[in-house]
């Protein structure tokens, strides 16, 4: 097991034993992920960034938890292995914007 | 190196190579995320979870990736340990929602 | 009939004629009208305000559009009066932040 | 004046009497905008669109409101007409999706 499958596991234990797993299908994942990413935002509203790192660090690093939680979530349901997909959006990245 | 620090190394190079970095204030990388994590959900815009996943699995592929490598650059950002959040979230969130 | 009575004649006439109505119940309005807030959002990405207002005054304006289209078809389909529930959230705005 | 000009006129008091204004660029403007669509979103979450609109039908309201607030003020601050935009919208939609 990496790293990441031992994340995802953390994870997966948490939500068998709550019984959660019946209600994680992937479009409410997708769902839940959106609203996740707004309440990230929301620590960076009206402010400078600098000014909201300064204020809200610890808010945004749970905010940054919940966004990742959800997305290992989301490779758990549909089986996508973390490291892979990351490396191939990489490389269509790396096609798409060359070093000049 | 453990296995997240290695991404994060990948996508650090990546955009090192590209000198992107300097856009890359925590506030323009949430809004960034949120903007992702919108591009997934609309793989389900007007589908059930089933049709999405069995139309759109490539895009969702992407789409996770996207996000999971915003997530990652605001970790390198803030330096911030991915394992070390998600546990501290997890923990918490354990004692607000505890076993039956 | 008043003006937003009027408009929102216009949108429903818009897709009764495409036979829309059918897909649009309020939770996947919901998920549309998040998704072209992103979509709003992503025409001020890695720009300043005035840099983005500058350069994408068109688009901006279309997705505003979109954001008050899905409002609108969400008003219609949950028999909401504009107005009325626009003046409700001022007046609970006003008492939750009293003019100093 | 017509009936949309009326209501931007008294969002605008409404901001004006707490100098809020200074705060609204079209940018923060943008990034309210997809919380509040986010907020509302929650509404459906771990929901059918049925139930939610049965357990939350107050809740939605408040953040529909919310949505064409922030809409009306992006509005205001660009000096756009709401009737024209969405007119305008609707054309280009009709000839992107024609009629069968």
């Amino acid at each position: 097991m990496n790293d990441w499958e031992k994340l995802i596991k953390q994870i997966d234990d948490f939500r068998n034993a709550r019984d959660w797993r019946q209600y994680h299908n992937p479009k409410d994942l997708a769902i839940s992920l959106s609203i996740e990413a707004a309440e990230l935002l929301e620590d960076f509203q009206w402010r400078s960034s600098k000014e909201a790192v300064r204020s809200n660090a610890e808010n945004i690093r749970e905010e940054i938890a919940d966004v990742m939680i959800y997305a290992l979530m989301l490779c758990s349901e549909l089986d996508l292995d973390v490291q892979e997909i990351i490396e191939e959006k990489l490389k269509k990245n790396a096609v798409k914007y060359p070093v000049k």
